[in-house]
């Protein structure tokens, strides 16, 4: 009688929602010091200080009624030229104010960006391992997600795949690199390969497909270069989030930038407002909107995430385990010892740790560990890692 | 190519908007104090004290990654226990957390709500003279908005027109008091009227219709009792926001209340889950969720409301307008002196003033005010108002 697909999706949850919420529920009946929770992308080192300070003054100083008021939808214009300016000081794309909209943060930059771009029917392309909310954004557009494996050995693009996969229905692809769950980065000759193959069946099929590049982690980099899609193809959307690069992930703020080059750029711009309105986002939150302008260029101290990556990765790899080396994001994505990843991970939590099986991200056989946390914790879970493998390896 | 239908709402946007950007442009060019814009709902007071004073202090003594953290899906479960104590005390419903969702302020409520209730076809009623965003709010969840005209003497239920809207397919009507645009308050005796109406129709269809109260204005009433609709009605979603009772409209910052009676609860209140997962809201903003569970009963000093609606009313009154007197809210719906009321508030343009057309509301012949302004901008306005209304005499 009520919406039923809703029911369910709200009945389900996210798998790694799930997990969380069991970690809660482990901590206040164990104890939190025995709870080793590498589910969740919640970021665990502190905004920079400029962020603290920032907020402070703003608090104290701006005229209140200003500060918590209503903005444009699309953004105040002073935080848009802030963003723009931050964005063509890096890339010199030539983006403007008007081509950017602020967001409450990287979902909400999806849903609006798919729902902007797809008419019911179309399809949207995934790169497996792939984030899993992506399906539920993809089908509350009215579209249709089709996944497209990436190479196993390297992660990086399979081009004949993506050329299968493409038809005459494709409106977009989602590229997210640094990836999440892989930490993996798609190097310029990936995004060179995707570029190609889209412009060929651009012409092909006379339609306009467009790359919507979700960059919440484009910031949290060991040494990596990412490349920047609006310099290698003109139908881009960037979806980013302010969540991961200042540690804000609750406040909810980010944008879309729509490339000044894209095809029928004020129509793509206009449906991005108006998918935002649609689905009620009214503006983006007003004080973190005014703090971005502030500190558009700040980033947390990743040095920590590199530390617990370093610390985590030798030590697995140590035990026997194969994870992959991620040049980014706060992700580890290791091969499951046992061939069933879910009932690996059902192994852990007997030992407190909390690790999400890849299968919801598109893949079988691996499991996530999100690093994004103290790094005391996970020196302390080390010995349980090791003792997990080796119970494994008993059972095979 | 792209979403057209998304496209013409982000290009057209609302009126209001459009009224309010204009504003903008014309303060930059003639000089802000010649320029009287009454087009939007944007509070003037400042925040309860108690608002700042807590601001100050979570960013000062709290742990930024706990404040600024991701919380649950469904609000941090503090914040919702806050939230049902103070329903509870107020109106005594057997309210609890888990049938609390935080969300991003009063547009995501409604987008939420309806998306959780409706299938495609539905039919939801909204009461004209509505906040024109219902519309766009009703398609977005792919049902049909069906519009009911309350009465054009007293604005309250018109008992016939909304037994005549009501068919096997409606799911839900909008009952929004306070009345944006109109500031009336619908006493007990219009919603016990519509109650009855309702539960006549779920019997005949064997199906439930939901009351979605639409309620950011709640505490802004100058002596007027506003019936708390869960103690009429059994199926009802009360959709907050926090906007204008703490002045904080930019923040975006509410909440779903499922009524523990609803029929279904427990599936009702996953859909809501479902519903704004599937749109991207990932939870409502980290900090002011923490500041609502400490001032989840402060409300602004509306006093000034008060002030700025009996200076305008009484003035326009005078000078020979005819207002509706308005018991909530911060709008004054006036008769238009003219029967074309676009034509009206273009001529009022002339005067720097920017009032709203009441067509966009669903009637006709009246413009809306928002009196939440400057009260010394409303004394400078008088005069002109004065010899706007003396100019459209002479047309007649």
């Amino acid at each position: 009688m009520i919406n039923e697909r809703m029911a369910e999706l709200g009945k389900e949850r996210s798998v790694i929602r799930e997990i969380f919420e069991y970690g809660n529920k482990l901590k206040s009946e164990i104890g939190e010091d025995k709870v080793f929770d590498f589910s969740l992308g919640n970021p665990s080192i502190k905004p920079p200080q400029e962020v603290q300070k920032t907020l402070e003054n703003l608090i104290k100083t701006e005229s209140p009624i200003a500060l918590h008021g209503y903005t444009s939808a699309q953004g105040a214009a002073s935080v848009r030229m802030a963003v723009a300016d931050s964005i063509n000081n890096r890339f010199a794309v030539g983006i403007t104010p008007d081509d950017i909209y602020m967001t409450c943060g990287a979902a909400a930059s999806l849903t609006i960006s798919l729902s902007a771009l797809c008419n019911d029917g179309d399809e949207v392309i995934i790169l497996a391992p792939y984030f899993p909310e992506y399906k539920v954004f993809i089908k509350n557009a009215r579209a249709i997600p089709v996944e497209v494996k990436v190479s196993s050995n390297d992660f990086q693009i399979d081009a004949d795949a993506l050329e299968r996969a493409i038809t005459e229905k494709t409106k977009a692809i989602i590229i997210n690199s640094p990836n999440n769950p892989s930490g993996a980065v798609l190097n310029e000759n990936s995004i060179k390969t995707i570029c190609k193959i889209l412009l060929n069946a651009q012409n092909k099929y006379n339609n306009p497909i467009y790359i919507i590049a979700d960059e919440p982690y484009r910031e949290l980099v060991y040494g990596a270069k990412v490349p920047y899609i609006m310099n290698h193809y003109d139908n881009t959307l960037v979806c980013y989030s302010y969540s991961k690069s200042l540690s804000l992930p609750g406040e909810r703020i980010g944008y879309i930038a729509v490339s000044p080059k894209s095809a029928d750029k004020n129509s793509v711009y206009a449906a991005v407002c108006g998918a935002g309105r649609s689905q009620g986002f009214v503006c983006a939150p007003s004080l973190f909107q005014k703090l971005v302008e502030r500190c558009t260029d700040a980033v947390a101290d990743i040095e920590e995430y590199k530390k617990n990556r370093d610390l985590i990765y030798n030590a697995l790899c140590e035990y026997g385990y194969e994870p992959i080396k991620p040049d980014g994001a706060f992700y580890l994505f290791v091969k499951s010892p046992e061939k069933d990843a879910k009932s690996f991970c059902d192994k852990a939590k007997k030992y407190g740790i909390l690790i999400v099986p890849s299968d919801s991200f598109g893949v079988e056989g691996y499991f996530r560990l999100s690093y994004c946390v103290d790094y005391g914790k996970i020196e302390r879970s080390l010995p349980l890692f090791k003792k997990l493998i080796e119970e494994s390896k008993q059972y095979e």
